[in-house]
């Protein structure tokens, strides 16, 4: 950690603050400049709550220097995670991964259907919310486990994985017999006992980026699901809120590289929630594959405009067997395959 | 709702997108200008998906014009809301109303000594965390139930009221008897499970705006608590997430006013979260209530710099002391008292 | 234009808001919903200052629907704006473009180095600053038109074009002789007078997005230029500021598809301000081009670490011939060239 | 300077960078911790560009200590600076100062009605524009210098000062006669030129913040006219741009304290802006004042409905003379006058 004093901070205050430190079990190193000192500090700070000291009389800010995620980080894994599912199917390898399916699971002939165009497209998740969190509460709010057990059902007969969202605690021990990834939603990415629940499990977790969180925000999240042991997490951006109204949210597609550069977990692209629009989906998800993406997870339902839930970002099938044969150009373009 | 169809939609497309809205349940008036025209829907449109109409061919946009929640709009209690607690202090009425205490409940000698500070400089409610949702795996998180029996011992011996965060469903039933306000925090606005319980209790619902939380998102939140038959919700403006960096987050004063117009329930501004700075709290307590706020929520410690959780946003007692002076010349200038 | 009056709302009050419409030209088409009334108005609606209405007694809101730009549009060109340039190269058709340089022109052996590199790596355009506006008055403000002399050596010994940034109305007529293609940069992207007189050039404009612009601004922006009469416009995307810090901008690749849907004109992506980091550069390049973008504007050095302005995100040219290569297979899967 | 070192730097690598340092006239000081090596550097780092060792390898960040700003910083002016003006009015005292009129001068009526309001509600300065920058090419543009003189009239003949917005340098000559403070709008905060011209004037400067602007670019931008002599700098909050729209910019209120601590230039709220809407003006104004604002900048006009631009943001006379009554009683309770 830094601590840099004010110009006019008497030897009293630079005095107190090193004794602070000290206390804390930091070793201190002082740099004397001009009209400025620099307390530079050695030892347990990844764990210590450094606002105590911005505010000591004569500090000018206070910054940690080691980055506050340890397991997530690059260095705990240099070679990168692949994450590997029962079938074979691997996410974070040279193999770009395709995740498919409805916002919502509706019912048997929507998810079946759903499952065999996804099948045939190339991709390998079927995707599909059971609980369905809803800003409104005069909004459909899904159908549970038994639309748990379609999507299994439909999953099996196409040889796809299953990735749901798990909203709750509760809900982790009833799910398991039917997902294969347990999704944990924007909205959830800082629901910490949820997350060191999931550590528990072993099963692999796909944890979406808040639409208000920095990268270090999604690292650390991730942090407490692989402090429990679980070391199988692919992360997800999705986009992030900013000022721009033409989509519904920012698809930060530099977070990919970010993501890459920073940490050894797999990361995907969500182009359906990033953008909000159909239309716009496609161009999103052949930019998160050129970037660095190890794949993507896209909202697919075979009567699009008619679906129970997020209809405006939905492709028709017809579009998503288009968009994995330009994929597969791009894939190779970055030199990997689908 | 509003549909603006495309300048070049053909008669076939505006024909189609009256049918998918008369499918619905929707009436429809039709505008033909010279270059465009525009579908008025009236009917059942608050509980609709409009993203459906979005993509319909020669669509422009849609637009929802009833505001999507109810229960938590000004027309349906145009006089406002007054929270009125057991021993008769009221929040949203002609007083002002000032919360105060420790970010995490540490130990005895702590909170009693914070609640003997508060009650004299004229707060109401000892706040306090007993579950502390940290970003961080590695930081403290909260002494749990024993924290609560100390603050509730604290807040009776001093005559104050008690308000704490509950964080998950499971926490609901055994914090009740120690709190007058459940507390739902910025990370869990969204948490619809949690609200539709805490709309179940009969004690009032103090709802922490998210940090990327629109206001209209703030009231629809508030619905889910309304809709079970809670009436008893206090909003909470306590800074989003902006660009600035120079403070922790941005705090959105202007919500204040803008919450008083859409809705009748009351709001109080966090500067302690709002600024994560002690030495701006002052000013922007001073500022909520100035803009209309019908109270404030800071953080006290006896020890501030020593606090074991948001050391740098937490005020000493005395700087307490002298903010609730400033608060009552600001109270009186508005038309209120403290 | 659409008037939503308020559920209370007299009938004075909607009298009273048709009659300031019908002043205004506007036809007016009234739908009585149950609760509501709706206000449609047809007419000379794109220049009217709408915010009059507001604030009329009994608005609930006002919403333009006539997009607010008219030579920008898509529907102006429906087949897409290709400018081309006096050697034959284009920006807008099939061919990729590629612009690099340095940020600041500091030297003929440096310029002339990099415009021999970034022509042999399959450049177009060579790009240069000459005039640099800087946050800090003490850093380096640029060569001005000893720069530009310099630039136009190297382009025309290596058969390039020249990109530089004019940044007010005096220098337009002095760079003329210099530069094939004007460039706004993100903090003029509102200097209408700036805009205005470049409408009058008959020489190609490249527009940056302001860093808060939305792309609605962009193409309002744009529409200065065009309705000047000089249709050579090229848009370019090069970050917005966001909450996140991990990238010095988030450079929006949504926002590449959204101008292709809203306008017909040309956009290039910035990823070296869009990230502000070298090691970004090259994935956010095939980002954007596999998004949909008609170019790259990128910046190289032939000693990237000293350059005099930017460092951190210009490229070595042999990154610079590595991305080319690269990028001409994300083209090509694209169904482009370059 | 800090310079922190990734875990895994090898010696090389340090060395590399304490010379590419120490070559920049800076001196290191160099802490070796058991996982990490931070290299303290002190010396002319203010006008150094940081980002070059930023991608030094090994480098895991650069941090600046020291401000980049010098004659802006609190530390150059500890007691405040206090901007007189010919009729002996200040800004930055112990007074409160109130600025009001409408967005554009549209004639001589109109101006002086408008004067005589404001000067009989307490107001100092007149504020109308001449020169209107406006997103649409299609919008009313300002009537120019005999605005200003119409201006000056009516100020005159009201014992007001004149504030007015300078748009480009070529306006700041033929402006002299007419205004007592220049005002530099949201837009031009970064036109570097423009602000080192004003720097050589001799009077007083109202720099407004803009909408995507830190406090410390703000700062910077105003260390431009400083550091040409002029130090009768006043800063201005507008709002910045933020994803709520409920609002039209938010009122960084906040911004207030922080320009207060940070720097010794007066500040002043712009309410009219910062939220857009004529019935948010009063609580933000209040608000600004609360927080430690120098004074207020407001939009009024006699018919405000009627306005040639931003009608829905700009107050009817009898709103103003309200909101001068109820900052009469918030300046007193915050210990000023107006």
């Amino acid at each position: 950690m830094i601590v840099a004093m004010q110009e006019k901070a008497t030897e009293e205050q630079i005095d107190a603050v090193i004794d602070v430190m000290v206390e804390a079990g930091v070793n201190v190193h002082r740099t004397t400049g001009a009209s400025q000192s620099i307390l530079a500090g050695v030892g347990p700070t990844a764990t210590l709550d450094l606002s105590k000291f911005e505010m000591l009389p004569g500090v000018l800010y206070v910054h940690r220097i080691s980055s506050p995620y340890k397991l997530a980080g690059r260095g705990f894994r240099p070679e990168g995670t692949v994450v590997e599912f029962r079938n074979g199917v691997t996410v974070g390898g040279e193999k770009v991964a395709a995740m498919a399916g409805p916002c919502s699971v509706e019912n048997r002939e929507q998810i079946f259907e759903t499952a065999k165009r996804v099948k045939e497209a190339g991709g390998s998740f079927l995707r599909g919310g059971a609980y369905k969190p809803r800003s409104s509460p005069y909004a459909f709010q899904g159908m549970g486990i038994p639309g748990l057990e379609l999507m299994r059902d439909a999953a099996e007969a196409h040889g796809l994985l299953v990735v749901s969202e798990v909203m709750e605690i509760s809900q982790i021990e009833p799910m398991l017999p039917y997902v294969d990834l347990f999704q944990v939603g924007a909205r959830n990415m800082q629901n910490f006992n949820l997350l060191r629940e999931l550590g528990q499990v072993r099963k692999p977790v796909l944890l979406k980026r808040g639409i208000a969180a920095t990268v270090e925000e999604l690292l650390l999240s991730s942090e407490y699901i692989l402090s429990g042991g679980n070391y199988d997490v692919i992360l997800c951006e999705r986009g992030i809120r900013t000022y721009e109204t033409a989509t519904r949210n920012t698809m930060d597609i530099s977070a990919i590289p970010v993501v890459k550069k920073l940490s050894h977990l797999p990361i995907v692209g969500d182009p359906s929630h990033g953008t909000g629009r159909r239309d716009m989906v496609a161009p999103l998800a052949l930019a998160a594959i050129a970037a660095g993406a190890d794949g993507i997870i896209v909202e697919v339902h075979p009567n699009a405009d008619k679906a129970a839930s997020d209809a405006a970002q939905t492709m028709y099938p017809d579009q998503f067997d288009k968009l994995m044969g330009q994929l597969r150009l791009i894939a190779t373009a970055v030199g990997r395959t689908i």
